[in-house]
């Protein structure tokens, strides 16, 4: 009895899955490979690893979130109006400072977010000066609340008072009216928004207040209500990402509403079409408004994974889901990926701050990196950076927009609706676009780049919605 | 005596020089084949060979071309500011309208360029009706001269008479300043440029003599000089060819200029604000007296053999040469990968025109295809086949841009400098982004494609170039 001939096969292939070290073996003895980049889900974590088969295992929750899904991409936001802040907003009243991110109180609120607060007390008139603003704020008499509890955002440091004026944005929804609020965005420069609270900082407030205001909303009602997404579309075709620049859309805005200043009253005209010549930022609010009405419809379908509401404060980073008022929240992370003004470096950043993160959760933002030569800048220089920052959303996201689309990546849509499961399974966050502002120097924004999300809060929202 | 033994090898490698179907042929058997896509020069004419020998064994040329090219890259035209006609362009005096393209008789002149020659010759008053200004210029009793010959381009169909308002370009060279005009681009709808003659049309002519020239002539005052290709450069990051799409580039103007426009005496501010917003192709002649700034500079330079001129009147195509007032012509092409609107087609389209194509000898229009979307979608609709269009001047220029940067091309520079030598060594041609005119209609606009010019004139020009 012989054993039977076995020959060596001429080729041999090797797959690898898992751990690169063997395929890189493979490869150092002059083999090929092809290796599959698996890990296990959630870095193997058992408690996760259930929470995630059991909520992939419940069909319930892709029912809701397809349904988040269809609010965040097709919902048509309309910027109707401007009007001050306690005649519109709910729940605005008396000596009420509405802030980004989470809620914070006076003794936890980061350099940059009470100097805001301190230039807001004293636009309202409750302080003669920053001295006096700071200690009526010390001792608890002003109340703190986050915008995002009155269905508002707002960008960077930003801390509103109820004589602000704030952008109106209606979305008729088929189970009744989504209305949204968001502040005028204040422009560069000495602006309470990037942590100043100089006297021009202080300045900004009131020519918002009495006359970029009432002339933005003599525009609208000449122009008529505003579809703001559709506007947004065309500024990512033009290279915006709507989040870090929003130049595109602005400029597009101008020539739109050019006929509309230039037939504005005398005493407002100037003034207001100065500020919007100077402001290529001026788009980010509307979209930023559009966003939060898109997630306050898709707030309302209760079981979904999709991520709602993520916010920062400077403090903390906190996440919502649909259906609930729940914050999961973490400390802020730093922003990375930075490019800091000359002489600038980390040492003078604060943490990752606002609300603006709203956009990455209905496709702007970091989702339509892959066509911005803008944002490419902060993430190594060339397209195929700006490609990866998008395809990153793509892996944790569950659908891809029908409106917002890349022509630089072959008109792909968008990556849509961050879901909770393919965060924690993947361990891959978001990664959101944004300002950085000086950690305590009061010198205002320092740089821009890129914060990546912290995964802790995912993970704890991960196990709240499980149960 | 034994011949020595001769082996097969293990691996036969081909490699095919020219005619395709030889490769073909070993594919089909099977066989791997490296093909170079190599032609004769010329498609092989012997006479076109020996220019082309003797041109590019003549030192001179190439020193000449790197002098155009310089020019061509790095002169800075700036808008300084908006003349009547008569007051600035030398030559311009009585009746006499200036039209695209060489010359042309009133015999020979196409239909939509008689119609725009009878909207003007009733809008400078010499004709009471388009009835009496038709019987005045087939008379001859005005003078028709290309606006070429005045330092002027002007779009598609256009005749300017000398009362209209012009944009006057200057550009600061080392060997003298070079002074340029283009008419103000007179937006969509019933106008002229797109052959129309109808009373809309002539009032169009009217309104920007009395209220948008002086207007224009007012917020350049208050604003100063324009860089017209810094803002250019922007738009084309923006998804502007500069020449089919200018929109990016009308928007940021439309911003910059904000605080200027609010700033106009209320008789012509509001009709100016409208005329702008509702004209997304204003930034058109702009860029085109600044392409013309640079080509007059280039064309000081003598025995180069990069195009200066190229133009078409809807009857002729013609090009020029630096050092030389002599046109090549040959019949105007029609207008191919093209769009027409809702029941239109090829039968109802007038033969390409205008002088518009002075843009692709400076690296605008199709040289800058690869990063607009809009252009990809008269050339297939994939970034691809955009991006095939840069490619295709690419093989006919000496240089690339070092201000007109592609995002989507590894952020290359568009070619720039179309090299008659190379043109007609390759038999490639330039293609160029243009809308499309009624033939006979008097309806204006039917559509816009991409004209690829003709190869004669190229040839013809070589052999003169060459003597």
């Amino acid at each position: 009895m012989t054993a039977p001939v076995r020959a060596l096969p001429d080729e041999i292939a090797v797959v690898n899955v898992g751990l690169p070290m063997f395929a890189d073996a493979v490869r150092a003895q002059g083999g090929t490979v092809t290796h599959v980049d698996w890990r296990p889900p959630a870095g193997g974590d058992p408690d996760a690893v259930r929470a995630l088969t059991r909520l992939y295992a419940d069909p319930s929750v892709d029912v809701a979130n397809a349904e988040v899904l269809r609010r965040l991409d097709t919902g048509v936001p309309f910027l109707t109006g401007v009007r001050r802040a306690d005649e519109v907003v709910p729940g605005v009243e008396g000596r009420m400072l509405l802030h980004c991110g989470p809620a914070v109180d006076w003794a936890q609120a980061c350099d940059p977010l009470r100097r805001s607060m301190r230039a807001a007390t004293v636009a309202e008139g409750w302080a003669a000066d920053v001295a006096a603003a700071d200690r009526l704020l010390a001792e608890g008499g002003v109340r703190l609340e986050p915008a995002n509890h009155h269905d508002m955002v707002v960008p960077m440091a930003s801390a509103i008072g109820p004589s602000a004026p704030v952008l109106v944005v209606e979305l008729t929804a088929d189970d009744g009216l989504v209305r949204s609020f968001a502040p005028i965005n204040q422009g560069p420069g000495e602006v309470p928004w990037f942590g100043r609270d100089t006297d021009a900082a202080i300045a900004r407030l009131r020519l918002l207040r009495d006359a970029v205001g009432p002339a933005l909303a003599a525009v609208l009602q000449r122009s008529g209500p505003l579809d703001v997404l559709a506007l947004a579309a065309q500024g990512i075709a033009m290279g915006d990402d709507l989040h870090m620049r929003t130049q595109a859309a602005t400029n597009l805005l101008a020539r739109t509403w050019l006929g509309h200043v230039a037939a504005l009253p005398d005493d407002v005209r100037g003034p207001f079409a100065d500020f919007l010549a100077g402001n290529h930022l001026f788009f980010l609010t509307p979209a930023m408004a559009a966003a939060k009405a898109l997630t306050l419809w898709a707030g309302r379908v209760p079981g979904s994974s999709i991520v709602t509401s993520m916010a920062r404060n400077g403090t903390t980073f906190g996440i919502r889901l649909p259906g609930s008022d729940r914050w999961y929240t973490t400390a802020a992370p730093p922003v990375g990926d930075a490019l800091y003004y000359s002489g600038l470096g980390p040492d003078d950043a604060a943490p990752d701050i606002g609300d603006s993160a709203v956009l990455e959760l209905v496709g702007l933002g970091g989702p339509a990196a892959a066509n911005s030569p803008a944002v490419a800048a902060f993430l190594g220089g060339s397209m195929a950076d700006a490609a990866a920052a998008t395809d990153a959303f793509r892996r944790i996201c569950v659908g891809a927009s029908s409106r917002f689309t890349l022509p630089a990546a072959g008109f792909a849509g968008t990556p849509v609706g961050v879901d909770l499961r393919k965060v924690v399974a993947t361990g891959v966050t978001p990664k959101v676009n944004t300002g950085i502002l000086a950690a305590s120097s009061g010198q205002g924004q320092v740089g821009a780049g890129v914060a990546t999300a912290p995964l802790a809060c995912f993970t704890e929202a991960l196990h709240a919605l499980a149960g």
